[in-house]
């Protein structure tokens, strides 16, 4: 794939003026029509052999288009804040919005470079790199963002006289690092490593061109010419992402339904409920503020249908914890914001840092349910959400975070009976809305929904715990004795 | 002022529940209130004698209102993100939006309480740390936050008998630090420091009310009453902030009006074009790649009436930049989210870290230019706009930042050439809308506008560069000038 880059092809400077004039026209027209109408999101990866010319390119391309909707971004080491999240997090967290374009440098291809460039890499981590890269890029295609790699290249002989003429000028010699100079007697390597990743990750949605490097002129007319093709593309539909062979395993026989929990729930008062409720809340104080949860993180998610006690159990739960140290998310429609990204974006930006809680009240798990149920999405989004929120989940826990997930299982009578009661007290009026007199309406619908999903994410690192609450005194001693159960549990295993 | 709370005054548990009952109850319907007609986000400010309370009573109103919509928000030591900012920022980048309410722990008020509590305390700084905070917090009340404030207090003798207290007991030793002993010994500093804080702090906007903190039910008890007080109180009308002295001394004489600027405003090319662009931009390369650069940042406003040439002054100096290193920010209208935040905000979280140039392609002036004109706003609002914006440019300054803010004044005939070109040109049509032609028709608004902001807003700290941009190359080599030699200059002082 390298034999054409590797001839070191020229272009004219005539030729060049030529296709100069008529890219930067065309490249303008389309970058203003996709502010005008923002149907995607757009990501340009760049990549490649090192004194190849990325940097320089992508300078040209700030000017050739307007640079006001261009964002640069540069990752280098992972930041104290980055390190107490999944490695993903701080890519999502600097996702642009519809209708602008991202350049991506030192991007989630770094660990995979690393790794296959290695004297002797390890193919089957290469293989699980690799993989977790085409699931992420798999989601974000399908949400709207498109992918557009470049990998630059050029031979060997070419890679040292740009290194040479780079270090000459003092305006360019501060770009070459003492790795640049390591670069040169380690080209094989990285050469290999690079057919590795475009085979790896070269999907329909997400495609790699290898642009030759040793010509300026060249150079930017390719990369010019292979965005504005990918500007000009329709977006592709996109199938469900890869799951991993662990995920699919994980998935464990069809859960247990929500019918048969709510078939046991009797309203009958737990016994000793006061002091059962403070043992665990001081169990839960203590294994919150021990040594070993400064490491790690909890990321708690509650759903359940209206008035099924969501926020009476949170509180429960909080009562533990120093304020200073939780954070609740309520979720509810995205704003304006949250609409041009990615549909996970908004819970990745709420991720916990090492030694907090973050709770989240109602949670991404509405893609599965009231979207699906209100035909917000069409089915094939959906059902593709699964597997992307198992892989979500899946990163998190890698990172250290423990992760439960409640359904508050409610039965119909009992759901009345709270609305009526809610609709007598005066305070508590603001918590019935129409909506929710409608939601009821679709109760089947829900049910089926909520079945689903528990069958579909019920995984081994992040169980569904499915409690019925038409006792919430009964259901809050259960939540506190999983979360606590859970987490004395997980933070005996070390972390991953 | 704190002889009623060192009586340490107590509660009986009766009246305490009594109370109890009724404060929850009104509280959550404040609470709720608010979030159906969000017409303010809550400040409420923790502060103290340590010892006194203040964790555990945050911990308690979390579980008395819906912590939901509570963000607790702890400020420790500076992050090195922080560090590389104005010491406001990251209060600015915590702010909730309206309907919700924060509670900050750690905040804005330690470097006032550090200084005023040394033992022999600098009068005049603390002075000038007072009347900053006064101007803070002035501006976001004025902008829809309501900021409540507790101060926390009990006699030595209640101090000394709750820490050990809390060291007897294994579940809230933890919270006793090295510090807090020291605390003790330190008790009458403290306490002077807490009556300089509220003497100097104390305004009608932002009110200070002391808790009496050695009774944990007197202590719940006032503190929700308090805000349960000042949820209900209507947001007083706020006149414009206090500027400071240095704020006054730094405008200058009435500035250069836009017109006589283009009164020397011709259409000559200037001579040697494109080699004293090259020489400017090299030049600027090499200041922002020098190491003085690394531990400063760079500021560059630009401001002017459609078709200036904003975007193509812009493209020259960011030619000189590498793409890493710059962010452009076009400023249009206000989004859902930044609409729920003072004013100022989404400047506040766009600031360059150090070692980076930001661009903001308009500005925090379109308060006093298209808000004024547009009548979006009452007087009164962008009439304070300007001790505001000197106030946060001079922070920007102080934290290390060069500030520049461009002008770019075209002529009336010039501003309808460029129209008519761009109506004909298909790709710049984009560039050309209705909203332009408007625009044009309230040219002498803006006039008067432009005029006003340049007196009041050209400060000693972040002066205006007046720039006649009829003939564009002119125009971009007196930008490119400007910008280098301030950088330059800037430089070679060391930093504030």
């Amino acid at each position: 794939m390298f034999q054409q880059a590797e001839l070191d092809p020229v272009m004219s400077k005539e030729e060049f003026e030529t296709r100069e004039a008529q890219l930067r026209v065309a490249l303008l027209q389309r970058q203003y029509a996709l502010l005008e109408k923002p149907d995607r999101a757009v990501l340009l990866v760049v990549a490649g052999i090192d004194g190849a010319g990325k940097g320089s390119t992508v300078n040209q391309l700030n000017e050739w288009m307007d640079p006001r909707n261009i964002h640069t971004l540069a990752f280098g080491p992972p930041s104290p804040d980055e390190a107490q999240r999944p490695a993903m997090w701080r890519y999502w967290n600097a996702l642009p919005p519809k209708g602008q374009t991202g350049i991506v440098f030192g991007s989630w291809y770094a660990p995979l470079m690393k790794e296959a460039s290695r004297k002797k890499p390890d193919r089957d981590r290469i293989e699980a790199i690799a993989a977790e890269i085409v699931r992420f890029e798999a989601m974000l295609a399908a949400d709207g963002v498109q992918i557009v790699k470049l990998w630059y290249h050029l031979s060997q002989k070419a890679q040292a006289a740009r290194i040479e003429a780079q270090l000459a000028d003092p305006l360019t010699a501060w770009r070459v690092s003492k790795e640049d100079l390591k670069v040169q007697q380690r080209f094989a390597r990285l050469r290999r490593a690079g057919q590795t990743i475009i085979e790896l990750t070269h999907t329909e949605h997400s495609t790699w061109t290898v642009i030759p490097g040793a010509n300026a002129n060249l150079r930017m007319v390719s990369t010019a010419a292979t965005l504005l093709e990918a500007l000009s593309r329709r977006l592709p539909k996109v199938v469900a992402p890869v799951e991993s062979t662990e995920q699919r395993e994980a998935l464990r026989k069809p859960s247990i339904r929500v019918h048969e929990v709510l078939t046991g729930n009797d309203h009958e008062e737990p016994a000793d409920y006061d002091r059962k409720l403070s043992l665990w809340q001081a169990r839960l104080a203590q294994v919150v503020r021990s040594k070993s949860f400064a490491g790690r993180s909890l990321v708690l998610v509650f759903e359940g249908l209206d008035a099924a006690g969501k926020g009476g159990a949170i509180r429960r739960v909080t009562h533990a914890l120093d304020a200073r140290q939780f954070s609740i998310v309520p979720v509810s429609a995205p704003n304006d914001v949250e609409k041009a990204h990615p549909y996970l974006w908004r819970f990745w930006k709420n991720l916990p840092a090492h030694g907090r809680v973050t709770i989240f009240d109602r949670s991404w798990y509405g893609r599965v349910l009231v979207e699906r149920v209100e035909k917000l999405i069409a089915p094939a989004v959906w059902r593709r959400a699964y597997g992307e929120i198992n892989d979500f989940e899946e990163q998190l826990q890698d990172s250290g975070a423990i992760v439960l997930k409640f359904w508050l299982a409610i039965s119909k009578d009992e759901q009345l009976k709270r609305f009526q009661e809610r609709a007598k007290t005066p305070f508590k009026r603001f918590k019935l809305t129409p909506d929710d007199w409608r939601n009821r309406e679709k109760w089947d619908d829900y049910a089926v929904a909520a079945d689903a999903m528990l069958a579909h994410t019920d995984t081994a690192h992040a169980p569904w715990h499915v409690i019925a609450t038409d006792n919430k005194r009964r259901a809050r001693l259960d939540i506190l004795e999983a979360v606590v159960t859970t987490l004395e549990a997980g933070l005996k295993r070390s972390k991953r």
